[in-house]
């Protein structure tokens, strides 16, 4: 099936689900997750094959164990769609009416996008995720998953349009384009007619691949070069224990810490207790001149170092004057995700919560808690890292719009 | 100054005009507006330079006129300052504030978006007016007018920034580019480290052209195939009005009725009274088969007249079987701008409200409402028909994002 008919059933399909009721879609997503785990034996089948053959192209252990599906996983799948049946539909309320002097009413109506194009790797929990949250908001959406994913995207894919298709709902809720080539995917980022928004998942380069050739609106999300700044009166045990949570709980995620400012006035106090605490996992850290004079086995930082994501046990270290050096070096490397201070002083708290530049702006906590599930929106759909439509977790609301709609009795203008 | 200078420059400033209080962005404003004044003299001087030079490059009368400043548009603009400083400000306000069961306080706050970019055409009040809007939503501007108009905009831009110097402001709150060749717009539109949003103000073809190269975020603004369905119920004297005031109270405007569709059981009795109507500024009106039969003068309508923004006097006429066709044709062919229906039936009302898929759905009402003042937002940057971050007419509030602030006490991701 050509892309334009794709767009096209999307389309058709976006006008049913926008008006369908909370119980229907919620039932449908039940639907959807018994038929997941009806099909365990082929989803699971399907992904032996891709991992086979992903294994033989050499693919990285980590990349095929994001790839590989289990009994386990499958079961997360579906009670994931059965959580979001679970969750507060944010379709069709009115959020404000005014009334003019004309006497017109006038309301602003919470509204699906229509169809969401999402655009990811290698993850085959992806396809149901993205498409529980899309149509428990009222949209449709077409996939386009990694080509070493595709018998499992496939086989999921299946799976929920077989859930719909037994609630009486159009299966075309949820699409995935198959032809995996490189012209298809440019030609989707291209759909502009049929896509209300594109939303690509997964590393840098994809993000960067999409945002340089896509004429459909994008959110980017993800990329996160996370700092925590140390102020002079930070408790030193709260900072070694902040650092060590957004450093090493889990080191492959867009709100890790990555890198360490510390006022100088207390850098020969502080290091050498958060290098102690850091060694149970064997941090790297790379510092600034300064900082290396004084702790045994700190590499010297070059320039790129506070730019790197790293994504593993690394943690660049500099030293700054004042908080608004902090602040400046910040909003001058941070890709505008999450970033964090430890201070007990009031001023800046304040200052650092209204001139630091990001999605998430932390006192005294680890910026780990940049998430969907942790901020209560019960799933997200990414982190967008751009200012425009949404910052920071996107849940259900954020995959919505507004229209107004507006009452009259024969007004014209005049 | 080349580009990256003036990004950088705006970026810098940006963080100055996010902290700025109410108090000193109206000061600032009203001095923007006394400079403007001030340099009355200077301003037209410029102005007429432009307007003779576009003259004999052939420019049309109509271009031409929008081109043209007068002592009046000057104190337009300086009056548009004003009233844009007697808007509430939008920033700064905690919009929600939540403790999660963590202890974690997450609010969050409303911000400027930073650095915005305007490309526009030969229409110098855009100068003031979209700089006045960015400014008090706490944004940096970059400007890109047409090249038509550049000595228009220099001396506009020049007289601002010297108001807002007098404020011990910084002046590149407001920068313009002067360099107008292709290639600098281009790169203008690439500058992704640098600008948060661009927004094209002008025809068609700009807004192609900028949905197409621009690596920014874009907001789309502009076209309008707005479209007035006569139910069957409908009151003809109320649809008659409300149709005149659509199609011809401003035709060259985004937000005037372009094409009709009336219920084939009331065409024979209605179409002859809006025809009679519509005379009285000899509207073209070019119909289908069946409504031609029905009116003498009737021309009839090609496929792409379904398609077409006129901005003129001439509307399309289209008969439909249903309330069901109605909608299906408007989601069809409209740009997604304002649509509206006259009825009295309460069902078919709700329904169209539900289903047409656009920026405003009207009810017993003239499309031409579509405005930010009309809506009142008191002033507005441009309407746009996209769905991603604002829909419909776009006034302070739109030029703004959200960032979480958490308060912590210590906390880290179990």
């Amino acid at each position: 099936m050509n892309l334009t008919e794709i767009g096209t059933r999307a389309k058709n399909v976006s006008r049913v689900l926008a008006v369908l009721g909370q119980q229907e879609k919620n039932a449908a997503l039940e639907a959807a997750a018994d038929a997941v785990c009806r099909h365990e034996a082929e989803i699971l089948a399907a992904n032996r094959l891709d991992v086979s053959r992903a294994e033989e192209r050499g693919m990285s252990p980590g990349l095929v164990d994001r790839l590989r599906l289990t009994p386990a996983r499958i079961q997360d799948m579906a009670c994931g769609l059965r959580d979001v049946a679970s969750l507060e539909d944010p379709i069709g309320g009115v959020e404000s009416m005014e009334k003019r002097p004309n006497g017109l009413l006038i309301g602003k109506k919470r509204v699906p996008l229509g169809v969401i194009g999402i655009i990811y790797e290698a993850r085959p929990n992806v396809t149901a995720d993205a498409f529980g949250l899309c149509f428990k908001s009222g949209n449709a959406v077409i996939l386009r998953g990694g080509s070493d994913a595709i018998r499992s995207n496939s086989a999921i894919t299946e799976a929920i349009r077989e859930g719909l298709a037994g609630c009486s709902l159009p299966e075309d809720a949820i699409q995935l384009i198959t032809d995996t080539s490189r012209e298809t995917v440019r030609e989707f980022m291209r759909m502009k007619g049929f896509l209300d928004v594109l939303i690509p998942r997964g590393g840098a380069g994809l993000i960067r691949t999409v945002v340089e050739n896509s004429t459909v609106p994008v959110i980017e999300t993800g990329t996160g070069n996370c700092h925590i700044y140390v102020d002079a009166s930070a408790d030193f045990s709260m900072a070694c224990e902040i650092i060590y949570n957004a450093k090493t709980q889990r080191i492959g995620v867009c709100n890790a810490c990555e890198s360490l400012l510390v006022h100088r006035s207390v850098a020969a106090q502080f290091l050498p207790l958060l290098k102690a605490r850091l060694d149970e996992k064997q941090v790297e850290l790379r510092g600034d001149r300064e900082s290396c004079a004084l702790v045994d086995g700190m590499v010297p930082a070059a320039e790129e170092d506070w730019g790197t994501e790293y994504l593993d046990y690394i943690l660049s270290v500099k030293q700054v004057d004042s908080l608004e050096e902090a602040i400046a070096h910040i909003n001058r490397y941070g890709t505008g995700h999450s970033e964090a201070i430890i201070t007990n002083s009031y001023e800046n708290a304040q200052r650092f919560l209204d001139e630091v530049d990001a999605a998430a702006v932390y006192v005294n906590a680890s910026t780990r808690f940049t998430d969907g599930a942790q901020f209560g929106f019960g799933a997200e759909i990414g982190i967008s890292t751009q200012k425009l439509h949404a910052r920071g977790p996107m849940g259900l609301r954020e995959l919505t719009t507004t229209k107004y709609i507006i009452y009259g009795s024969g007004q014209v203008r005049p």
